[in-house]
């Protein structure tokens, strides 16, 4: 285990929701476990009028309510609360930093952080390329007396072009290994795992190959709606939001050759190869292989469901697509001819991420039963929730002759139970103040995960031919993308496919 | 499925223990499932003096203590003793046998039974090549007018001499299509389950050979010790008691090629290739690579055990093994090179059967940590208890870095709440009705495993130097045995080996 050096963090976006849910609440939760280094304080940066004081009162409700509730040590949050400060400016204007310049000075002294300072952009997505010029003019950007890192929240870019000028503007005044482009998929626990499920185990690898894989599906659902997210949302789009970004990530790790070495670089130049390897986008496959869809006022199992158009901040014409289901190929030795199909949406019936490797059949059906329609085996890598790996296979029914049937056999995390689960925010936190860069992607990965998908956006824009399909909120999204899998007995899987019947959240 | 023919079961050995513990228990079964016949009748034939209605009054306790409760139609009791008949007659003089036909032939006819007779030999083994004889002399082998079939229970000769002549014997007066050996482990669904595991899914063919197999490890464990079945047991001991036939038979179906379609001889013939392509075991072999034992009296975990020779019967200078552990080959392209590794026993911590399929390291280890060794995957098939199937492999720790822990994703037979499973000897008797000779063992292929057994019953026997390894009563046997597994980490599976602690069985 590396050691973390001592540090300051310094909060961009200090008022935000994201440091009141999620980053002050996980730098806690380090905190209880004895994670931060001994030397350490946060600087939150913003221009609301707090101090010191004020700013812990704003914060520390919200570590009571979000922080993890088994891990807390409720006897140490005034502890807590001492190492948190606030310097008020406006984030944009230059002169100001130098308030910014003192305020490092004081705490770095007081704290010994020994001038390590971790910055993280929790701003509006135009301040990416104006903050870290502000830092620079004061030097701040500097390593030299102590290391600087910057952390860049999602989204990193809006387009190719956009994705690109942002990381020339990122590499003027930072290198790109003092850069950690945050992608929050890649701090969950089991998209790690897919690593180590890949690599560290005989079994599995000898049969992740079109020889053995007949096509591998990748959902990410949404049950909830884009709620009072509508005018951020409008202008971005299920595929700028979770295809571009967290869904190309997961497929690097499904897919990827095996690393030379368990390193950052090692693991991102896979990664690239594999968005290297994908075949591009002509406006056919665009128009053929990628369904989008937005979902519309409905009534489902006695629940009226707000169309996206009735959404607060949305147009009432939008043609902003709150779902995307595609088919696409990775034309290299491992996945030649194995199609790959990835689905996202909102208000779909549950919230659901997972793998699923469907496999090819037997070459010859001994137990083949008179219409009966046998399924292929499957390993289920799932994300969330219930984070943990199925397999499905058959086995005899027992009885007379042989009569098989479709099993699982599984594992859940929750069954090491002994195991803390770091969430996603707290372990790249702490992987940021380790300088280990592994689960942030690299700025030639998020460039090609973008020239990937412009076809797609350009075709959308400019095709007035593809259709934005329509599904009830609450539904698997449009028919249209049952098609997608054709040819053959498969479909999507759906993993609470009797949501309808009972309501409940069903594994099968 | 198959409809079975109407018939009568004729059971000689009708009074003894397996008749009353096992057969007519299992019938009932079969009978409260309605899976017998609707014209049916079973024959009890023996010595003792009872009629129908004795016979009936005899064995129906042991209907009530040993047949299936969950599956027990009690308000049928009545109709199915109806069903019983019984034939006095001493088995051993071919005169009598005129009572047997007449007897039969007033059933056959009462019941509409169409001449169709299973006759089952649960006799003492001298008894097996007489009793066909005296069938035959009053024509009751003859098919013509209804089939006529021979289950014949185990054990199938006392060395390879005695089995061929057995063979041999048996072929004069029946067919070998009319020939059912049994062999009960065949009968147990997880066995049968061995052939659906392998041939109906994808994944665990492409896995099974010597390219990804490091070893395989088949053991049958039993806590008890042999109890008042010395006399009988001294004179046998765990090699023919257990390896020439179960484990085997066990083997062939872990070993096997896919065989062309499921059918008896199908899939008798590629067990046979097995059992021919195993490494003949020279006298060299058999002193190193087989281990025999005997237990001894002991004090393990507060309960004092009885030695084997001071069982009853047993001789006091007895050196027939309760224990045997081998090493061996099967010489093939898919095996070549991939040791077996074969135990079984009495007087062990615990009762199981199950085969673990070691799996080799991967190629390259990414996820080394300094000092911690990490285990290959395993492939676990439970017969019993708890039949099912478990796999061991790695996962991500939660945390920090990459450190892998091994975790079991698993399925039990029991999940399948559903389904009705069958005892090995229901399945086997219906299987026998049917004509199925699928789960019974073909004299070719129990001459050959007596054949690949004989140069160790002859070095045990002829070598003095082959020394009878004692082991304490409860204990895991002789620690020789751990020797055969040489050279690696790798150590036998010891499926509760916290067994000591908390005198639970414990699924490692």
């Amino acid at each position: 285990m590396k050691a973390t050096d001592p540090c300051v963090l310094v909060i961009f976006g200090a008022s935000g929701d994201l440091t009141y849910r999620k980053l002050i609440p996980s730098i806690y939760d380090l905190f209880c476990q004895g994670l931060l280094p001994d030397c350490f304080a946060v600087v939150g940066v913003g221009r609301s009028g707090y101090n010191d004081a004020s700013f812990r009162e704003k914060v520390m409700p919200g570590v009571e309510e979000f922080a993890n509730k088994k891990a807390s040590l409720p006897e140490k949050l005034a502890n807590f609360a001492s190492l948190l400060y606030y310097c008020q400016l406006d984030t944009s204007n230059e002169a100001e930093y130098i308030k910014l310049s003192e305020k490092l000075k004081q705490v770095d002294g007081d704290c010994h952080t020994g001038g390590n300072y971790l910055y993280y952009l929790a701003t509006p997505p135009k301040l990416y390329s104006i903050v870290p010029f502000h830092l620079a003019a004061h030097g701040l950007n500097k390593s030299g007396s102590g290391w600087k890192r910057l952390i860049v929240e999602k989204p990193f870019g809006y387009d190719l072009e956009t994705a690109k000028a942002l990381n020339r503007k990122l590499l003027e005044v930072f290198d790109e290994h003092q850069l950690y482009r945050i992608d929050h998929y890649l701090g969950k626990e089991t998209v790690q795992n897919l690593l180590v499920t890949r690599f560290a185990n005989g079994i599995f690898e000898p049969l992740w190959n079109r020889n053995y894989i007949n096509h591998i599906e990748i959902t990410s659902a949404e049950s909830v709606s884009v709620g009072d997210r509508g005018g951020y949302y409008d202008s971005s789009g299920a595929l700028r939001d979770m295809v571009q970004n967290h869904l190309m990530q997961l497929l690097g790790m499904v897919a990827m050759e095996p690393p030379t070495v368990i390193e950052a670089n090692a693991i991102r130049n896979e990664v690239l190869k594999v968005f290297q390897s994908l075949r591009p986008l002509t406006p056919e496959a665009v128009a053929q292989n990628v369904i989008r869809g937005q979902y519309m006022a409905s009534r489902v199992r006695g629940e009226t469901h707000k169309g996206y158009r009735q959404e607060k901040g949305v147009p009432e014409d939008s043609r902003t697509e709150t779902y995307v289901a595609m088919k696409f190929f990775i034309d290299n030795w491992r996945w030649g001819g194995v199609p790959f199909y990835l689905r996202t949406g909102k208000s779909l019936p549950t919230r659901v991420t997972e793998v699923v490797v469907h496999f090819k059949e037997t070459p010859h059906k001994l137990f083949a039963q008179p219409g009966v329609v046998s399924r292929e085996n499957q390993l289920i890598i799932r994300i969330q929730p219930n984070e943990g790996i199925l397999m499905k296979f058959d086995v005899k029914m027992p009885g007379q002759g042989f009569v098989t049937k479709q099993v699982n056999m599984d594992f859940h995390y929750e069954e090491l139970t002994d195991a803390y689960v770091p969430s996603a925010y707290e372990r790249l936190l702490l992987d940021a103040m380790l300088g280990d860069s592994t689960l942030f992607a690299r700025g030639d990965a998020v460039e090609a995960a973008w020239e990937y998908v412009m076809p797609i956006l350009d075709g959308w824009k400019n095709d007035p031919n593809i259709p934005v399909h329509g599904y009830p909120a609450g539904t698997w999204g449009p028919e249209s993308a049952d098609k997608l899998i054709g040819n053959s007995a498969d479909t999507w899987r759906y993993p609470c496919k009797n949501l309808a019947d009972d309501g409940e959240y069903c594994l099968l």
